[in-house]
């Protein structure tokens, strides 16, 4: 049987009866039930994907998947994918959106080649590079779909030994020009959308590259016709390296039972890849800020997410994972550390009336 | 001149120039324009307050000011007002919300009876107690004008004390049964809203609870009649010692020139009254959290605020605060650390066709 079919057998939902245990412990710490509002939720789901009620987060790694795309020839982005290969051997260094912000929250980074176009120089990446950049999904499809099965395999691949190694909490990001366009298109293909509805303005383009990104995205759709119930042929025709790479990262968290985080566009389409070839995946997932993408909102709406930071942060590369990391490990702490109404000796009468009075006073 | 005015007057906005000289840095970071979002925003504003482009936090602190409220006679908390005593000798344990939150943050807490109706035990709380309790203001008003005053200056000597210790980022807390009536009141009189589109349903209140709560605050503002214009009238009146001491907090930070957190809505109540005795103390204020309660959005809209993260906390105590400092650190964190254009080697021309691109591409 191969990785990925392998993979996808061996997950399975996350732990409801810890989730019980850790919420009725939850339900016990000295304040109203449900006024500590997701912090509480994200401690009991957490207990869920491990099966213990009280948890610590022992590594951090946010896997970075760069590669080219195919699109880029028909001026979808303003300017040459060099950038793609630039940023790939500048991430590494610490010193990007991602980098800064992964070492605030004692992250480390591992950046992936997964399908630059040029030739990435940093020994620091991962050299597995599938293809240089894919075809332009204008003329056919992005890739085959030996080629999308095995980029979802190598982001499986890297997530297992990073859980060997023993990281217990992912981020998602990506580097890859053009990938907001394969973003779109997969979700409008995944999710029957039609494209007008998904594609955004955009900060850098103007209203003829607008109009040209959504004629070009149409075409794509149109010319390849991806399935919308086969996962891997819509990745394969109209995705990325990148995004395929993902997916096989959350697959990998979801099969080794360790949290992963959503980011932006790029990183919610391939969570939406992973949630409709695995619904069990999402137990898996947190959420850290809402791109001001349109496709965004769909997938939140779909998958029933929602954002915990309200940042307007719109940089890409996983640079909102560790803000995220810090509120789930804040809600662990919470888990851990907050006294009992037991603790403080006070029994179930007057706990009861503890909690009426405080859910007066603290709304 | 009595040390309220004296703050008042010493009080001038933050540095615009330097706020000026950190955006210049921030746009020149290699990411395109604007596209860490509010991280921006917030590192820029923070220069405005230190006057200089790199900070770091040195020291954290959250005030929690905790008093109690005539208005419970009413009945509109379900309960006893011996929860507000119980809550303010165990809040320096670190063991409830504010306190585990403060300690996962790296932050101090600062306990203060400004006005508990009970006697407070535990030596870690400040005893700075102006009354045993507000009046019932369905009966007359909260407080004499000259302890509103009183607790405002009480507020300003705890926090100048503590800037002199060397925090330079606070938060705001409280504790008090009955204060989000008071705040609802507070808010109502100063915005001139009816107190039916303020009031919220709670978690804990039942429909005739909750048509009293209504009914209570309709009369203390009859009653009172504060006026408007006149925050102190209004904060003597209809208001409780707690806000008033946090409304000192702030303008005692503005004062110092060191960040200060809004948290919940009597954080918000407090922020409102400091805002409208001298406007440039919103320059040095900060938000964390969004309260469910509806209160809130009339605030957040008049002084033009919006939270940063997205957890339907609604404890109080000042619980967000902590978590909005992780953000603001991460906020410094980037300003101090990221690579400019220059640091990798782009020249201006290559970094405005290296912007154009990632623009599109991050979108």
């Amino acid at each position: 049987m191969s990785l990925l079919k392998e993979t996808i057998s061996s997950i399975t939902a996350s732990d409801k009866e810890a989730i019980e245990r850790a919420s009725k412990h939850i339900d016990n710490l000295t304040k109203p039930i449900g006024s500590l509002g997701r912090l509480e939720q994200i401690g009991a789901r957490y207990a869920g994907i491990t099966g213990k009620v009280f948890n610590r987060v022992n590594k951090r790694n946010i896997i970075v998947m760069c590669s080219d795309n195919g699109i880029c020839e028909e001026g979808v982005s303003a300017a040459d994918q060099i950038i793609t290969e630039v940023m790939t051997n500048g991430i590494p260094e610490m010193k990007t959106g991602v980098g800064v912000l992964a070492a605030f929250a004692n992250a480390e980074l591992t950046v992936v080649d997964i399908g630059v176009k040029g030739d990435i120089t940093n020994p620091k990446v991962i050299n597995r590079k599938i293809m240089r950049g894919t075809s332009n999904i204008c003329k056919g499809p992005a890739m085959s779909r030996e080629n999308a099965v095995r980029a979802i395999e190598t982001g499986i691949e890297i997530t297992d030994k990073l859980c060997h190694e023993g990281y217990d909490l992912f981020g998602t990001g990506e580097m890859g020009i053009g990938n907001t366009s394969t973003s779109a298109a997969i979700i409008a293909a995944l999710l029957e959308i039609d494209v007008d509805e998904l594609v955004g303005m955009g900060v850098g383009l103007t209203k003829e590259q607008f109009e040209n990104k959504k004629r070009v995205l149409k075409k794509a759709l149109e010319i390849n016709n991806p399935n919308p119930k086969d996962v891997i042929d819509v990745l394969s025709k109209v995705g990325g390296f990148d995004i395929a790479g993902m997916c096989g990262c959350f697959l990998s968290a979801a099969k080794n039972k360790r949290a992963i985080v959503i980011d932006g566009v790029i990183s919610c389409a391939a969570a939406l890849c992973t949630y409709m070839l695995k619904p069990e995946c999402k137990d898996y997932m947190f959420t850290s800020h809402k791109s001001d993408e349109k496709a965004v909102n769909y997938v939140f709406k779909y998958m029933e997410l929602e954002p915990i930071l309200h940042l307007n942060m719109r940089l890409g590369e996983g640079s909102g994972c560790p803000l995220a990391f810090n509120v789930i490990e804040a809600a662990l702490y919470v888990v851990n550390n907050m006294a009992t109404f037991g603790d403080i000796g006070i029994g179930e009468e007057s706990k009861d009336k503890l909690i009426d009075i405080r859910e007066e006073k603290t709304k």
